[in-house]
């Protein structure tokens, strides 16, 4: 499809630019954590953003190519929070792992159990998407186990999880986890599994500890 | 839409019915399966089926009656499958819980990576979906945490798990764990995050009963 003139007609285009595509993607990310990329309508994208058909088509050349550029502000926002929570040093290893924990509980309740996990959307999908989005999100989750991984080692020299733990694995495995936490609070519009979730693992880990 | 005349015309009726039901329900649990509820379409179905459209609304009313009744043949043939495999009474409890992984396993392999978990599918999806599926899909994984409970409680029982082991906290924990892995088996169209999920899942319950 041929690119619309763009929305600012010209005029502050950089800056006009910036703020409608940003926009876009802003929306877009709110509906794939709700509906993931299949089910998501390019009218209601429209619609929340308040923006003409033809602008979106200026920004993206095609629906495959907002959805990848919706997975990398997903990515980035999620390499924000990660950061901040699992890599503050002023806070206990393990204690990360909690307050991460809360703050998605939060997030649950906020929007009433109808937003998941972006990726766990797409990935429950991946069949049924370009090839494109594979690699991409695979690269999340490695991204993600990453941070849990780091605060497990650093948990491993404070002395607060056994030394013989698979760390990389454990971390694999509590994403796993969440993930399916996560589906399971969504299904019951309750936060009852994702608190399942975080006391078997912790009870888990530290009755390994202890052994 | 009006119901269209039965394909047999009335001849062996209700043997017929049964056929085509049947196999309309089996082409989308196939289906559903792949692709979950939001994103299967009904010409696929028919054509897999070998039916033609009129049929598929003599059987069903409408696409929503359809997805409950792949709903409950899922249901069955899961009830069937976890009673074989989780209640066998001739192999140790925990070692039940193997067997399924292994089977589990194989199935995937042998559809490529293709096929997930069907309520795993829906569930994902579960904002976009009718209520009425809510409760059914709620209700099979009761039934499912159920299963698995009943082996922790008798490898409690056989001494083979800490008798201080919440059976149903951690039998809810399996699934979700379960439903994470089978997510990331699909992305990565690989084997490698259920064996994760197995290991870390055992290592993790016989650390508790070591300690």
């Amino acid at each position: 499809m041929a690119k619309a003139t763009p929305p600012s007609g010209g005029k502050a285009l950089s800056s006009s630019r910036d703020n409608v595509r940003g926009k876009l993607i802003q929306m877009g990310t709110e509906i794939l954590s709700e509906k993931g990329f299949g089910a998501a309508g390019l009218d209601e994208l429209l619609s929340k953003a308040g923006t003409p058909k033809g602008s979106f088509y200026y920004y993206f050349p095609s629906k495959l190519d907002f959805g990848l550029a919706v997975v990398d502000n997903y990515a980035f926002i999620w390499e924000q929070k990660l950061t901040r929570l699992l890599g503050d040093p002023n806070v206990r290893p393990l204690d990360r792992i909690t307050n991460y924990l809360n703050e998605a509980i939060r997030g649950l309740k906020k929007y009433s159990f109808t937003r998941g996990c972006l990726v766990g959307n797409m990935s429950q999908e991946i069949s049924n998407l370009d090839e494109a989005f594979r690699a991409k999100i695979s690269k999340v989750f490695a991204s993600w186990s990453e941070h849990i991984r780091n605060c497990l080692d650093q948990a491993k020299e404070a002395g607060e999880l056994d030394r013989t733990v698979d760390t990389q694995a454990l971390a694999d495995f509590f994403w796993m986890g969440w993930e399916g936490a996560i589906l399971k609070a969504k299904l019951e519009r309750s936060t009852d599994p994702i608190e399942v979730f975080r006391k078997v693992f912790f009870d888990l880990i530290f009755a390994k500890h202890r052994s």
